[in-house]
């Protein structure tokens, strides 16, 4: 690391958007803590269920932990049927990966992945190796116009959209007006529409740091300006709808019409790995098949990642996929009467424990991990200072034991997160 | 596709860096032409070596084409130790990939594969899942400061460089100057770095579209002025080198030092799948795990791509590396000796057939593909306009006799791109 960057006459007229200096610096302590606490930058090997063996080392020598960080909220990234697809894909080509664009040579399975997905979801698909990726590629394409019947619109982004869409707010800038309102602020997003003929809103679906996107009033504003919905879904695919169209796409119409853009993962909930665009029209296709940064000058996800969506797509198809919803909902369920969170009652699977000080959340998150529990420390510059925070990601595949054993943990270090017995009653007659 | 954008008070305040709307209207007649050609949006299946069956039905019915489009330049990506490794990574963890960000949790295999590979090239490797996303982490650390000492440098762009570096410019400007100067322009380059007492460089190392930079001159204007070198030799990895540090980095010393970031592909030459950075220092790897936006935001390569690397890396520890560097060389000499290029006589494997009308090169390129030819025609916006050409991918693990077939061709319709006798000789007396 450097020292504090000098003052310089640049800095006041360049500095808009970002300030990575001033985050590096101001969140320094931080980092150095959690590291020295052992709760970043951990490597383990699957074992089974939710649990890994952390570490390096010889498998014996290595203790196993009960993971509640990674968002395989299904527990499909470990499913027989998502592995056997990775498998098959690779040794029916012999290779795993083709080194050049989308835009020319393809894997003949992405062509089926993307049909299969494109009818699942009633959307026209396509698939990117990431979802940062994919929403590189549809940013400049927002900003163009040529999204908005060509009229540059202006772009307003949540100020929680994701980092991999806020990230583009001076590339979007580069091209037209952008615009950043408080989280979920329906009233300001309304005035831009009622000043401007063409506004395209960018926010997530579900919030990784929880909470959602009110769909319903955005949908509202799209029948009464026409305003374009650029929504990432990532961590709301597979949890809701009959074949897993996920959180935002379940509250569209049947046709999903040409001023909405729904971005998604095959990793998180889907359980196989990369990201996809669900859109509604021919032009749209035909549009990012040519422009789109990623698709013509990246690569498609490999042939594994290819077969294990494939593979995934079989278990969205079969009663297996409503199983898996019902055993979600219920942990949800099982960690909500214990442990009270602003998401307590909602129906998604990442809760947050507000703690307050950095040095409390981490303390708290390294005791949890030695009672052999991993959940994500928050910190800034992820949440503002002052309120870090514990994240836990349930999954249906946690054994419900070791989801009350985590509320244990938590309740023991963090009193005042007990849930009150009105709100657990209310969720147990709901049940 | 909507209609060409009216004209709006945004328009010319706000265009800086990129003018996406104009790109897509002056391009779409010439994405038209090459899709109804044929030579856009191929699918297929590999069969054996640079060979695959064209579509995506029964497979009795595909006709085989011969591939000179992917970056396969050492013709590993089918290779059965690349192959056997994907499936291995896979069996060990009966898992393909997990949820969550690199600062997180990781598979213990990607440390090998990251430890591997600092010690086969004696730098400190960082693997992402794409070069893009490598790319994307780097800038805003490049532009903040942390890595020129806290001071923001004055960052300059080639005018040439892969569009996954100068996406990023009005991200960079909105933290620091940004300046673009004319392909390779070593002395405007060097008034820069007169001026300015920090200035960083961005830059390929070979370029896809043909060449190279100058690795020679920018290592002295670095030694005379501190200049900062972040270098994408995506296309040059694998070709040189004992265990096939690439094009760049077998021009530094042993030791990179604190004014160089690498970027590479772990595609392309190296047969695997992903993107990886090699820095220099300590100070370096931990800024960038924590601080990459990729790899604190988006995903590591998958388990498939980390065991395909380590297949890859015992290829690279091999005899067979410098067999199949030899065997390219030689090729490249093949197809020299026949068809003139800009590229004629340089040792990369990225040769460009200048024809002109976008046009006569989408007539060409067709021609060539029903003669049994893959190769990608390039065009606006790709290149200049009037400057339509078809790119040649040579491999290692092309037949003589193809490439000699593929100039046939090429010459009996640009008999103007016959190689001169005397250059033919020169190369024939190299041998």
């Amino acid at each position: 690391m450097q020292q504090r960057s000098e003052s310089s006459s640049l800095d006041r007229s360049t500095r808009h958007f970002r300030n990575t200096d001033y985050v590096v610096n101001e969140s320094r302590t931080y980092f150095d803590a959690v590291h020295a606490a052992g709760l970043m930058a951990l490597y383990g090997r699957s074992t089974s269920g939710r649990a890994f063996a952390l570490g390096t080392g010889p498998s014996d020598s290595r203790s196993e932990v009960i993971d509640f960080v990674r968002c395989s909220y299904l527990g499909l990234d470990n499913h027989p049927m998502v592995v056997a697809g990775a498998i098959e894909a690779i040794q029916a080509h012999h290779s795993l990966h083709w080194s050049c664009a989308r835009t020319r040579l393809n894997f003949d399975l992405i062509a089926e992945l993307e049909s299969t997905l494109s009818d699942m979801f009633s959307v026209r698909v396509l698939a990117f190796s990431t979802v940062m990726l994919a929403n590189l590629g549809a940013m400049p394409l927002l900003a163009s116009g040529q999204l908005t019947g060509g009229r540059k619109p202006v772009v307003v982004f949540d100020r929680s959209a994701h980092i991999s869409l806020a990230y583009h707010k001076p590339v979007v800038a580069d091209e037209t007006r952008v615009e950043t309102i408080a989280h979920n602020d329906i009233d300001a997003l309304e005035r831009f529409c009622r000043k401007h003929s063409a506004v395209a809103y960018v926010c997530d679906g579900v919030y990784s740091m929880g909470g959602t996107s009110p769909i319903k009033e955005l949908r509202q504003l799209q029948e009464h300006y026409g305003l374009f919905l650029y929504v990432d879904d990532a961590h709301g695919i597979s949890l809701f709808g009959r074949e897993g169209e996920g959180f935002a796409r379940s509250q569209f119409p049947q046709v999903l019409g040409d001023r909405t853009i729904i971005a998604a993962s095959l990793g998180k909930g889907f359980g196989a790995s990369g990201g996809i665009l669900m859109l509604g029209t021919a032009d749209q296709e035909a549009l990012f098949r040519r422009y789109s940064i990623p698709y013509a000058f990246s690569v498609a996800p490999n042939l594994a990642a290819v077969g294990a969506g494939l593979g995934s797509c079989k278990i969205h198809r079969s009663v297996e996929l409503s199983e898996r919803q019902g055993r979600l909902a219920k942990r949800i369920e099982v960690f909500d009467r214990r442990v009270a969170t602003a998401e307590q009652g909602n129906s998604l699977p990442i809760r947050m424990i507000s703690i307050g000080s950095e040095a409390n959340a981490i303390a708290i998150a390294g005791e949890i991990l030695n009672a052999g529990f991993y959940t994500s420390v928050t910190f800034f510059p992820t949440v503002a200072r002052g309120k870090a925070g514990i994240r836990v990601c349930i999954t249906a595949d946690h054994e419900v034991g070791d989801i009350e054993r985590l509320c244990d943990c938590i309740l023991e270090r963090v009193p005042n997160a007990t849930a009150k017995p009105r709100m657990a009653s209310a969720l147990a007659s709901d049940s």
